[in-house]
């Protein structure tokens, strides 16, 4: 699993902007993000995909993501809505082939922001919006 | 919870073309798919969104969406590819506030076609649909 590229940063060998981390999974914000905010939650152990992923850590990433998006609506990021989302296969959009769950912060009336952002999808200071959420994901436990 | 359309599914008061059913979840087509056999997962214990959803019963939601997915790959559905979304607040596009989980069956090539379904969101023949899927999800365990 040396190529993939989320792998490489569950065990620090790549840079992210981590958010959230426990002995289960690790989220970081994505480098192209759809919205400010847009956070990736992955599995430590490699899967694929949903077929090789264990339930347990699959149920283990949604909580992780109802943790998050509970941050992206008290933090600064001030989110109106959440979506969480993952793409299995790539015709369902998956990119990398490590399982991971999207979780977007929304605003009220943000849709032609948010068409904007699926297809330009720059990153902006990820580094001060990491700050936010860690800082409010902390204040939560 | 009266008013709950999702309530009145999962108290067996409003009728549903189920797919899967335990203890804690109950999976049944969306009345308007769109592709055919888009599946919504929803906990039998009424939530409206992710913030007063139980994190245990957010895993299991996950799980069940994972089975379905894999049954999607399986059967007649013969997806490619699924994707699983949850949209949390209206802003994030949920229109009934009782938590559910998204299952959308894709297929390689069909982004024109899913992004048509968006639009128009036809039912097409449920019944046949959810006998392929029960079926295919019976035949896993």
């Amino acid at each position: 699993m040396t190529d993939c590229v989320f792998c490489g940063i569950v065990s620090g060998v790549s840079p992210a902007h981590v958010v959230y981390s426990d002995d289960d999974v690790i989220a970081f914000l994505d480098l192209s993000p759809i919205t400010r905010g847009h956070t990736l939650v992955v599995p430590r152990k490699h899967s694929s995909g949903l077929a090789d992923l264990d339930p347990e850590i699959g149920g283990k990433m949604f909580g992780a993501g109802q943790r998050i998006a509970g941050a992206m609506r008290s933090s600064a990021i001030g989110a109106d809505g959440v979506n969480l989302a993952m793409n299995d296969g790539r015709a369902a959009s998956q990119t990398v082939f490590h399982s991971h769950l999207h979780v977007v912060p929304r605003h009220a009336g943000d849709k032609l922001t948010f068409a904007k952002g699926f297809l330009t999808r720059r990153a902006g200071d990820l580094e001060s919006t990491a700050a936010v959420l860690r800082s409010a994901l902390e204040s939560q436990s």
